[in-house]
């Protein structure tokens, strides 16, 4: 009977780490030169903190811890069988694992509001746990790596978190397109056309234009109950295309009766136009009107990234909300954030195979073992290349040649060297690149300068 | 009602989180340079992956997550109050949090040992929990950071397993004695003294020497039932001092009649020996008789390290245990390994102050916000920063220059710069030195390389 893991969640072994250090170590560094500075919080919250913060469908996918001890006491046969789930859940368990990393921040940031300086910039890489079903791509247990500001208005916090993914894609070799649109404006739509109180489902039923075409949306706006006469009004935004520029200029004209929805065009204008001329990304960056998530708890602006060479879904998302720390006592601290999407970034690395391929080198160089006096004679040796910073190691048994060359070709790796009788003698030792064959016999220091 | 977090959980802030991550990365820096690849499990385990591998406290200390959905279908009232508490967990939870590195890794080996190339060298750092009582230094969340050899036999990697600690806190600047024993030399001795069944208490008893003296520990032997003959027998052992040399010399003498002894003494001599000359540490290490952890899973060699300048337990320790995998239908597979003891280290280099400046700044550089105009001029100067590689930021609104001043402070922001119609007239901002307070007009070019 073969050991196994839960279902819904993944081992990672070396060749996986390498990659995936190398997308976190990325994020890592681009996040600290944007000022941002990294926290953690424990896996475990009480319940109280993370109930009712995701929707009921949310609070039945939290992992919940059993409580410790006699976690029966107090509950009789008759609560057993009569209580609801909900309440016996309560009884049976005080602590749950994190679902995102949202509400810990948000808890976070109002219990330690007294050490705090405002604004804060922080970073929180670390996984969380969703007892989904498990399916393709879908795990129980996933990284998520995200960024926010909290305590400042300024849309320049918007046009830094477009410059971070922007800076990010381009480091990791992958081209993105960035979607940019603002609740205000859809908002705003949706007043213009007198339906204030359907702009959910307007905005749900836009974002599947590209999906379902023209007529079917459409005819999903007239069986959401809105009258021919709105669905009448919505068709050249929702048909609206060219530049970005191009659609903010009918957009401020279409917006021109509601005050929230120039707003919402004043901050996407102001975003665009810093993020040009001389601070113009690499990757591109549009207005797109059917831009839709997070409607009930994005405030502002809202951004999602799209690969250009992988058909996959959005693999970076986020967007402003005003108050992130109200459900905790703490109201009007607004924020500003993105996430970016750990596991489809690797996917979309792993089609592309854009993994540089020093990061997937562990050992650089493999010291054979030909006994006791070999060994004794190529410690000081490899003592010296680790000194220099190469990743080295001595195979510990001595065993045969063929079994240790299997193991660099198997570890790969790109160095073996090798000391016998003669570059004993010489003081030497035999290199050999595994990719080319080829063979020197170096010095100690030359070495060093060869597999660095 | 301010929120809170579960008993014996901790956040990190940043000031903490960077403390922790220059201890975390001069391991994992160490580990990469001998040739260890790291490997992450996920946090939950099936139950029967962790059951009965801890003891049965550690089966109680295991964290268990009530199974999603349903949890208490087929649990009938009468089984509610009559069962038993173990056979209810068992029935409302399958899964557990990790409780150790170790049992996971175990795990691991046997479930991917096809793709796994022995001898395996695994690093792996992850927080582990366990529902102890929460006390001052013990957490029921806390990071592990172990590397084992699996696979070899191999007396080698202990040697390279004791260069790592040698040198990781010879890079923290930690100075600290290793102590090694061997699990084979304490049967030798409780075989000699013809109390091979009395191992266990012997060592415990002799352990407490630094404690609670000779003859307090005799009494002791004398109440663990050893008869008076085998408690002089022990005598010249307890009492052995000397340099390690010495006391092999001793011992091999003391255990002539025990082949595991001699074995033991050996093993011992062969890592000592191989330590020394050009191989020398850079901190003592030495053979100490009474050191005795892990007994009922090591086999060979057993290793501690202490903190020579600050009062506190073990903060690293290891050994080589024969049988890894065994409880997972794999025996015969040899492992040696360490566990670092980040919480401790920590605690030491906080006494101390061993944290190098640089690796508590975040931001090397803010920007004064001094409205819309300056923000242009000043981003594409922040932006040229940014590809240099320096970690900046502008302040995100233009609030008084005091706030703005407050927040550089409080975040330990080394330089600030500013542009004000002045400079923006001559392309240039003025940097201030926030230690010395000197101020200098440079062009952008020139700010680079000042902060750099």
């Amino acid at each position: 009977m073969k050991p196994s893991i839960p279902k819904g969640t993944r081992d990672f072994g070396p060749q996986e780490m390498a990659r995936r250090n190398y997308i976190f170590n990325t994020i890592r560094q681009v996040y600290s030169l944007y000022g941002f500075q990294q926290i953690e919080t424990p896996a475990m919250e009480n319940l109280s903190t993370l109930m009712g913060k995701y929707g009921e469908e949310g609070d039945k996918l939290l992992f919940k811890l059993l409580n410790s001890g006699d976690f029966r006491q107090g509950i009789t046969a008759d609560d057993w069988t009569g209580d609801t789930i909900g309440h016996l859940t309560s009884r049976l368990s005080e602590k749950g694992l994190r679902y995102d990393l949202t509400v810990p921040f948000a808890r976070y940031v109002v219990q330690h509001r007294e050490e705090l300086q405002l604004p804060f910039r922080r970073y929180q890489i670390q996984p969380v746990w969703r007892a989904d079903r498990p399916q393709k791509g879908r795990y129980r247990e996933f990284y998520q790596c995200d960024a926010d500001v909290v305590g400042s208005n300024s849309l320049l916090n918007e046009v830094e978190l477009m410059q971070i993914v922007d800076t990010v894609f381009t480091r990791l070799g992958v081209r993105v397109c960035i979607k940019v649109n603002n609740r205000k404006i859809l908002s705003g739509i949706a007043e213009v056309i007198g339906q204030a109180d359907k702009i959910v489902d307007i905005t749900v039923a836009i974002d599947k234009l590209d999906k379902i075409g023209l007529d079917a949306v459409n005819e999903e706006l007239r069986q959401d109950g809105l009258p021919e006469e709105a669905v009448e009004k919505l068709q050249p935004i929702i048909k609206l295309s060219g530049t970005s520029a191009e659609k903010i200029a009918v957009m401020r004209e279409v917006l021109a009766g509601s005050e929230v929805g120039q707003k919402g065009v004043d901050e996407v204008e102001y975003v665009l136009n810093t993020l040009s001329g001389q601070n113009a990304l690499k990757n591109p960056i549009e207005l797109d009107l059917t831009l839709a998530r997070g409607l009930n708890y994005y405030t502002g602006c809202i951004f999602e990234v799209k690969a250009l060479d992988v058909e996959i879904g959005s693999i970076t998302g986020g967007g402003r909300y005003d108050d992130l720390t109200g459900i905790f006592g703490m109201p009007g601290l607004s924020g500003v954030g993105i996430s970016f999407g750990a596991d489809r970034i690797y996917d979309v690395l792993n089609q592309l195979e854009l993994y540089p391929e020093e990061v997937l080198t562990s050992t650089q160089l493999l010291f054979v073992n030909f006994g006791e006096r070999e060994t004794q004679y190529l410690l000081p040796v490899i003592g010296r290349c680790r000194e220099a910073g190469i990743r080295c190691e001595i195979y510990p048994d001595a065993v045969k040649m063929k079994k240790q060359m299997q193991y660099a070709n198997a570890k790969g790796v790109p160095f073996v060297a090798i000391a016998g009788e003669t570059e004993i003698g010489e003081g030497r030792v035999t290199l050999k690149n595994m990719l080319t064959g080829e063979q020197q016999q170096l010095t100690p220091e030359e070495l060093v300068e060869a597999v660095k």
